[in-house]
């Protein structure tokens, strides 16, 4: 059985691709490189993919500075030293992205003859991004059933969210448990020019309180 | 109020944007380069981006010969002098296109603050695609409500497709009317060398019988 893993180079995505390969699934993983400012996410992603030792990895270039509407895709600066728990939609939000990734993973699955997608969006440590809700998954299933030949055909295409509902510590230790090796992964929205996490953005602050919370140590910080 | 208009250069997004402006819709045009066989086609999205009026106009390069699955986007030859009416699902389709180009669409909608989204969709002679019918709006619809910042805060996105039970004949009757000269599009799947329709691609055959439906003459034809 193959699926498409959407694989970003982070803690979240590697840990949802190694779910669905101790599921039985054959993995090919879909990168998009959608104008991120810095490398590091993508050398991460290929780490991740050798170590998962998947089928395919497709990079897939998608410049999404044109459309621009994110800290993380134009020269706004990245928020700092943020209360995570605060409310509301943070600037590091890109708009529609997981919609633009999940269509590309649909459009790959198709052709792969492949009917599972699996994405490692998570609803409660995640900052609030609409796109990373249980409805939204919903949403996109139903869509996806109406999109494609396949699903025209009978195959309906599922879409696996496997962290949606886990902490940030669930998922580390989920992830531990099944092996994984986060000194391989990259979290950080604005890494200095060593590619060091700065320890400040919110995917850092919350990356650390994962960790704490599951008692364990991020090895990238041991580097 | 501002719209998001699906341009692609051919007949049907023309005649859609400019029934959009027709109905007093500022426009701002999205054209997605996915890695056509050939240029003709941007060059008609400017040529009717300029016509239009546009407020903006994008080109965004997003290059799917990565995922391939279509003659459209790899070397596998465009079926010619094929029975149109014929059932079934056409190798140019391209998996997963408008679901690709409304999430792009969607994105840069809400940067924008556009809460509208213009596509020229058509259900009855475009081939059978799965993602050409009103189930498939009515479900990205849905989807739009809860996958993006306005639509969670209450602004939920209006996709429109009003071509989609319209016959060819009636588009271009429609277009005519509205004064557009679609000498400035292109629709051919396959054009020779010089940029000339090949007159024998489903989009030419489909285009031709509008024109001759509607008792019309393409002026692409009188070049």
């Amino acid at each position: 059985m193959r699926a498409v893993v959407l694989l970003s180079g982070g803690l979240d995505s590697y840990t949802a691709a190694a779910i669905a390969r101790d599921e039985g699934f054959t993995l090919n993983a879909l990168t998009v490189s959608y104008g991120q400012r810095h490398a590091e996410e993508l050398a991460a992603a290929r780490r991740v993919a050798r170590a998962l030792g998947v089928e395919r990895h497709l990079e897939l270039p998608l410049d999404l500075r044109g459309i621009g509407g994110s800290s993380l895709t134009t020269d706004a600066p990245v928020p700092r030293d943020r209360d995570v728990s605060e409310e509301g939609i943070p600037s590091t939000y890109v708009p529609a992205r997981n919609t633009i990734f999940l269509s590309l993973a649909m459009g790959w699955a198709e052709v792969l003859g492949a009917s599972d997608i699996f994405l490692g969006v998570n609803a409660l440590d995640y900052s609030g991004y609409p796109d990373c809700r249980p409805e939204f998954i919903a949403a996109f299933e139903k869509l996806a059933a109406v999109a494609t030949k396949a699903g025209v055909e009978g195959t309906p295409m599922r879409i696996h969210a496997p962290l949606i509902s886990l902490t940030k510590a669930e998922i580390i230790r989920r992830g531990l448990a099944l092996g994984l090796d986060y000194g391989l992964t990259h979290s950080c929205y604005d890494p200095g020019p060593s590619g060091h996490p700065c320890g400040r953005c919110d995917s850092c602050t919350i990356r650390a309180r994962g960790f704490a919370e599951a008692n364990a140590i991020d090895p990238v910080l041991q580097r």
